[in-house]
């Protein structure tokens, strides 16, 4: 066990990322100092823990940094490998979580984003379908999970790719309701859609996702998101 | 070890991302069945192996495919665990390799590609000092290896770091000969320029390494880079 001050996280509670390491220090049981830092200004602590990005999160064990969340959670797995695994110790089943992971960042939040950001009915309607696509892929691959029985990608418990794509879910929801549309849809993603109420109900989950209504406010005051008008059909 | 043919890697000689696989497969002296897939068109193995990005390299081990070139570097040394390690055992080690790695492919090979794309003046200006900016901030994480007497930012031997960045260097010299210029600079980036001697001349890396005047050739081709007027002053 650490000694308290030993571990501490600097993050901003919106951010899906922040959202990630915490999530692996619950299931780890790791009891930490959690350091809000609502950017901007950057602080002097985070330019110092992260002089290249200047991004939270930046966890702190020991007071050696460590920077980027999947690198976070990977970290969390490793150092404490006495605790419920994040990581499958299968070599293949490691490359397959890592490589969802990365085309949830790479690929589908860069879809989200371009859906929070367009403007015009075009524009709108191709980022909508694309994130839409990108679920299909995930269906898929929670299917290979879910025929086995499993309730996450981890298997029985949350693993590395829960915790890569749940993270997104608060951002989802908002771009839903600003929307006025279902994205993770129960009857092309169904199992998705039934994955992502078991994730936001999980224990080491529930106490640091933000809730929608107060991530929407954050969203239109921050990122000048506007309500759409109703659609008419 | 493996049977002959139980281990295959797609790949196309000139990406950077192919060599990585291929210098992993060599260090951990697995036996591998190259096959060269030239791209476009793309194969009905590549298609079927690789159906997300169906993009090189892909690696088969008993015909499951493990696709994105770091992801598979991970799995080459988790799954031939015995052979020399690529990332280090330790946990804080290991993340600061993937942070830098995940630095290279991110920011640094993108402002490479800037350059390369750039016209006009100004652009090629901006794009040669975030390359060289880049440069600089590895020299000062490589002069953390090189103060402990390493010659490799993976210590006495050539590992994950090494891989990732030194997969690049043929692409720099080409854009350094296109452009009659130095990027990587002795005076500037001393640690690295003895680094990258030391990165080709080994034997994991000297015989997939592509010849530079080749590379030049096939990317005047490929990507209709053009000799740039020689330089006046």
């Amino acid at each position: 066990m650490e000694e308290k001050g030993e571990v501490k996280l600097l993050g901003d509670w919106p951010s899906p990322f922040v959202i990630r390491a915490r999530i692996a220090l619950n299931i780890k049981s790791v009891d930490y100092d959690y350091i809000e830092q609502p950017v901007p200004p950057v602080s002097e602590l985070l330019l110092k823990s992260n002089p290249v990005y200047k991004k939270i999160p930046v966890l702190l064990h020991h007071d050696k940094p460590i920077c980027e969340s999947l690198i976070i959670v990977q970290y969390i797995d490793e150092f404490w490998s006495s605790g419920p695994s994040i990581l499958p110790s299968d070599p293949y089943e490691r490359a397959i979580q890592h490589f969802w992971a990365a085309y949830v960042d790479d690929q589908w939040f860069r879809s989200l984003c371009r859906l929070a950001k367009s403007k015009g009915e075009e524009a709108k309607a191709a980022a909508i379908e694309q994130v839409k696509g990108g679920l299909l892929l995930l269906e898929e691959a929670f299917e290979k999970c879910s025929k086995l029985g499993k309730a996450f990608f981890g298997g029985d418990e949350i693993g590395y790719l829960d915790i890569a794509l749940g993270s997104y879910l608060g951002w989802l929801r908002v771009n839903e309701k600003m929307n006025y549309l279902k994205l993770l849809d129960e009857a092309k993603t169904p199992g998705l859609a039934a994955w992502a109420h078991s994730f936001c109900a999980h224990n080491a989950v529930k106490s640091v996702m933000p809730e929608i209504d107060r991530l929407t406010e954050f969203a239109k005051a921050r990122y000048g998101y506007q309500e759409p008008t109703l659609p008419t059909k």
